[in-house]
């Protein structure tokens, strides 16, 4: 039965450095516990000090941190077979941790006891109780991690069950089950949670799931749904495989779908920041996709998607993003009509109507320039920037008289390029000459070297990202380009885009962009 | 109740389009529809040709095609409000398609026909009924999709059955219930699709997911469970928003782990390469994390995982990964590594050992590779190439002494760029100039022009294929870059790659190779 509370237990920082291309550093590891406390996050599984001596570094750095909300946990295994608990050097470690709260993983899948690790199924009993008693007399709140429980529990349900009476008797806190190979489906996990909800009525169920089947999310909340209290999961689902279930989609379907407190109320909002948070110190591309969080997830391109949203939001969203501190993109697309457009072409010049004729150009103009490749969808800049232009509420800042590259390879010093820039600012003609790095490079510093004079505002820009996508390309080296350039400022980031057969065109025409973006928000900033 | 077959349901060209970033062309929507029904999809909805005049160009095209498995679906909507289904130039549009089934959807949540439509209930159930009879008069198997069933079904279940009844009297074949925000959990699907098995016992019930909540692959398949017998989705999940249910992920649950069948089980081998194959197409990064198919999916990192995969692989496999053509990666296990590399190695001199002081000196040039951004997992010719030039079996066939590559904006004539190359060949150099629409063309054909009269059999390669993709993309336009070409010389064809932080030497070095490829198979085939 559904519980009033839920305590979310990450693991990112332990199950999810297990994922390929993971590695956190201990100053990644001390920033990541800092923002999982300031989200609500009950634990954070931070290490496994057995496994890992680096780990004890991290566990004397934090303990020095003042938490409001989240205990560390340091994580281990059962003691070894045939020796005391007080003997094994795994436990000690753990121990020296010195945290709070400890996880202890064990077996309860009896082919696991009997084939892998190789002992009797009374011997991995006596190993999970005197592990477990042993950690409570030195003062540990304790939650014993069933290792493949559900496995287990399909194998052979009453030795399963013997693991967590074991466990239980032995003073365990909590009970977690482990789907860990990801296979189990929810309908599953809801009948035998249930089954041990029922079973340990005094001791916390937990639940720990995989993606494997692409079910984590699901398994996890039908879990809650029977009774779990304690749900385990990572930021942005990262773990070995297929990943751990996705906290940050687990605790918006538990806070607002089922109504079970599972964070602080009031830190909801600051959930899309923390999952982009992890994601940035992970060095994992954000998935722009995922639910709730991604800036995709309520994201509208259909025009009459569009049209409907308009009137009412929930037409089209599950629910409202600001509660989750997300918002809403309107996109522009071929599909996407005059409705969606009006409304931007109306922040610009509030009088057009859907059926002025400068809508009805602009209108064909953007589907010529679709047609052509460009997708502003993804170059939101670049599209308010054109806006501007086609409404003639743009006055150049510069123009392109003449640039010219040239790659000389091999090259003596690394900077095998050359571009030599000619542009016209004001009335006045600047050139400039720069060497770079590849061609795009060396354009990019001749451009602000010509430019600098007249916009010193332009040395503030940071190019942060560069995509190239090829169109059509079957044309092979003839094929179009597509150029997208994230650029930042410190207060802002934009984004824009350039489309061309050559690839130097398409990229001058997104840098181009960027620096415009930048010098007429200066404008309309210092003209408020 | 599970029934004992479904048919899966391909959405990717209809509602996968709609994600933000996805444009197929037409060229790319006949090898989709070709790839999914080699893997024995049952249905492709393909397009809307009444919001997209571009989608009748396509469906005059795959009319000519021979298919196996799927029937192609144009999709539309119920016809306009307040006239004859025979007036509605979108319904006319959806005949002129000329495909034997199609799709329709219409409202069954009755806040979005009085708020959104603003029409009556009354009018919103005839134009579902006039739209769906009128197309089975024309011989049409038609798929009703009820618009947002299940948020429709919890605000007025009356009228949501209302409207399957209308599709249902209509001489629907497939009622679809729509969770079209992607907000609901397995258990409401589980219970509404069962009530609806129940009502239409002799119409067919379909369910067709979003993955707003992370939960469209369990929803799936809880409808599935429930009785539904059509299964709607994208590959890989592409679509707005979070996308749409993942039938890479659905389908294997179905059939693997429910038992049921969905595509012919000797196709169930090609899942893992068709998916890979759409992603391509759709120009988007695989994601390696995907479960059942990514590479990581059956990936081992923990020592103490791969000891026991060793010993037994269902300790942490859920299924034989070769049950849907993907393979177990052992990662971090030198063993490992070079025994798959001594196989290819092997191949070009069959004397070498794993101890070989060759093995591992390419072992550790192939690691310095990666590390560099090589992936020679889409690029085999140039691996193959590279084990040749490390092992000393490859006699250049020329050298690069420089080229120069000048671009020019504006440009006079559209060929803006113009490359100049110096190479050596057997002793002798030999130079020469092309002009070329950028960079990379101009240098593609200055390359050939130089080595034709040595190597006439040159004009026989065509580049079919030029990709870029930004690596470490957070140092803009210094970042590095891969480029991977593929070729063809209508016998074979053969990819290749370059990476360098300029993007014309990475072009360069994948043409070389290209061009290596083509001559040293050439002088194989000659010699044996």
């Amino acid at each position: 039965m559904l519980q009033k509370q839920v305590i979310a237990y990450d693991s990112t920082l332990r199950d999810g450095a297990q994922a390929q291309g993971v590695s956190f550093s201990v100053e990644d590891k001390l920033k990541i516990v800092k923002k999982l406390d300031e989200l609500g996050i009950g634990y954070i599984e931070a290490g496994n000090p057995g496994s890992n001596p680096k780990d004890l570094a991290f566990f004397e750095r934090v303990g020095e941190l003042t938490l409001q909300h989240a205990k560390i946990i340091a994580f281990g295994s059962t003691r070894r077979i045939g020796i005391a608990v007080e003997e094994d050097k795994n436990i000690q470690s753990l121990l020296s941790a010195n945290t709070q709260a400890v996880a202890i993983f064990g077996k309860s899948w009896d082919y696991q006891v009997t084939d892998i690790l190789r002992t009797t199924l009374e011997e991995n009993l006596a190993m999970i109780g005197d592990t477990i008693a042993y950690l409570k007399a030195q003062g540990k709140e304790v939650t014993f991690d069933a290792e493949h429980f559900f496995d287990g529990y399909k194998a052979n349900p009453e030795y399963a069950f013997a693991t967590l009476t074991a466990a239980a008797n032995a003073g365990a806190d909590v009970l977690a089950l482990c789907d860990t190979n990801g296979g189990t489906f929810p309908n599953e996990i809801f009948e035998i949670t249930q089954r041990a909800v029922a079973q340990f009525p005094h001791t916390q169920i937990g639940i720990h799931c995989h993606n494997d089947c692409e079910m984590a999310v699901a398994n996890s909340v039908a879990a809650v749904q029977a009774g779990a209290t304690q749900v385990q999961g990572t930021m942005n689902g990262i773990g070995e495989r297929c990943g751990n279930a996705n906290l940050v989609s687990i605790i918006p379907n538990v806070q607002l779908k089922l109504g079970v407190d599972c964070i602080p109320a009031q830190h909801m909002t600051t959930l899309a920041a923390a999952a982009r948070f992890v994601s940035e110190i992970a060095n994992m591309p954000f998935n722009e996709k995922a639910p709730y969080v991604g800036h995709d997830a309520f994201a509208h391109k259909g025009g009459m998607h569009i049209d409907a949203v308009n009137k009412n939001p929930i037409s089209y969203e599950h629910i409202n993003p600001s509660q989750v501190g997300n918002e809403r993109h309107i996109l522009v697309s071929e599909v996407a009509g005059r409705g969606a457009l009006l409304k931007k072409l109306q922040q610009i010049e509030p009088s057009l109507t859907k059926d002025s004729a400068d809508t009805i150009r602009v209108l064909e103009q953007l589907k010529a320039l679709e047609h052509d490749g460009y997708q502003f969808e993804g170059a939101e800049s670049s599209f308010d920037l054109l806006m501007h232009k086609l409404l003639g509420k743009f006055e150049p800042f510069f123009s392109l008289k003449q640039y010219n590259v040239s790659i000389f390879e091999p090259s003596a010093d690394g900077l095998n390029s050359s571009a030599t820039i000619h542009v016209n600012v004001n009335g006045k003609d600047a050139t400039a000459t720069a060497q770079g790095d590849g061609p795009v490079n060396a354009l990019d510093k001749a451009m602000r070297k010509a430019l600098t004079d007249c916009y010193p505002a332009i040395n503030e820009i940071k190019l942060v990202d560069y995509k190239v996508r090829v169109l059509d390309s079957s044309q092979a080296t003839a094929a179009k380009v597509r150029v997208i350039i994230e650029s930042t400022d410190q207060q802002q980031s934009w984004t824009t885009i350039g489309v061309s057969s050559d690839i130097i065109e398409a990229s001058w025409l997104a840098l181009k962009d960027a620096l415009e973006v930048k010098l007429l928000t200066d404008l309309q900033v210092k003209s408020v």
